[in-house]
């Protein structure tokens, strides 16, 4: 048996939608979306602990909501970063110092309520069999390359390309000692979590994603979240 | 003042939602998705002449529609082919026979009905400035490449993406041309109309896409559509 331990990132403060707060906190019948989150990482059974990265500002809100539910998962809380992969960063080192034995860690975004139990055990399994995984949906746009952004380069071949989704896993070991390594400004210019980690010799297994562990980004997202909770989709 | 012909893609017979017909004839208020998509080329000052590829099968549902709708630029019929670059093909050669003097071919799929007039005016003048054009949105997905379908090989730059739209446009002649000139099979592998142009030294313009532009496929974008024209979007 592995230990796993997830980082739950909620350190974003801006927020897309023109509302008063980050998307992870906006209430969904009475709840903090956030909170829909710790509900699947509490419940599933081969999640050991949970590290949080939020704000310092909102820090008091997850404790608060994490207590209402019966969140007993967490482990501890890191402060957000200048980008999110120095977020994770901060997670890395809070699970160091917190959560010792962990072998892999799972980074999701609070913002992704929806991700199921199997999308977690098949990132789990993914980084037990390589060195991470990642849960990819197909891309259904017909994707064209253009380095200039006026003339069109290329069109990229369809099957070659995947939409990455969250939870992204890693070995924790190797992973945290490859942020230790490198420098600041790698760490800032790390567009994607599993980017970091190919660029340094992990092997990312893709696994299955799902249309509906979707990143609630826009009012319309947050209408279809509500729908999906109300049984409607 | 160029002499512009679209080619309007009604071709295709299959359909991903399981309706009784092809989703272009699909009947939204009483009229069908290709006649939407008529009216806008029929009112646009700057298309001369309309061809249509169509099954044969669909030919007499089109006509009655566009007589109904008093769609007089359309010069002629061309028959489906077995891709969709062949069926283009096809309305080229239409063009040739019955539309002297074209200077650019617009390119759109029937499917679309809610292309806008700027779009159209900035493809034409797209291809007036370069050899062809394309309307373009940004990606919204976060893209990963993977040549075998199981491994990461890299996160493709977000800022050189842009996934394509119709309508295309391009100079008649020389797109026709290279139609002429390539083997059957090329014609058959082209996955996009922009591709078989470019891939032979034409020179092909992003123009600025939309959203709302979208290429109707699912029970839910024909939802979507109608909300539209309700006014609801």
């Amino acid at each position: 048996m592995s230990v796993n331990t997830a980082i739950i990132l909620a350190g974003g403060v801006g927020s897309r939608m023109g509302v008063d707060r980050p998307k992870q906190f906006l209430m969904v019948q009475d709840k903090p979306i956030i909170s829909y989150c710790f509900d699947i990482f509490q419940k599933h059974s081969e999640i050991d602990n949970i590290v949080v990265v939020v704000s310092e500002q909102w820090q008091p809100f997850v404790e608060e909501h994490a207590r209402k539910y019966g969140v007993d998962k967490i482990r501890g809380y890191a402060p957000a970063g200048k980008t999110r992969q120095h977020s994770i960063y901060n997670g890395l080192k809070c699970i160091d110092a917190n959560c010792p034995g962990t072998d892999i860690v799972i980074i999701h975004d609070a913002a992704r309520p929806l991700v199921s139990d199997e999308i977690i055990s098949s990132c789990i399994q993914g980084a037990k069999d390589h060195d991470g995984a990642m849960p990819v949906i197909t891309v259904k746009d017909t994707v064209y390359q253009s380095k200039d952004g006026e003339i069109i380069d290329c069109l990229l071949k369809r099957s070659e390309l995947f939409a990455g989704q969250a939870p992204e896993s890693f070995r924790f070991k190797r992973y945290y000692q490859i942020h230790n390594e490198v420098t600041d400004e790698e760490i800032g210019a790390t567009a994607g979590s599993s980017e970091i980690a190919y660029r340094h010799g992990m092997e990312i297994r893709m696994v299955k994603g799902s249309e509906r562990n979707l990143k609630i980004t826009t009012i319309e997202d947050l209408e279809t979240f509500e729908s999906i909770l109300k049984g409607g989709n």
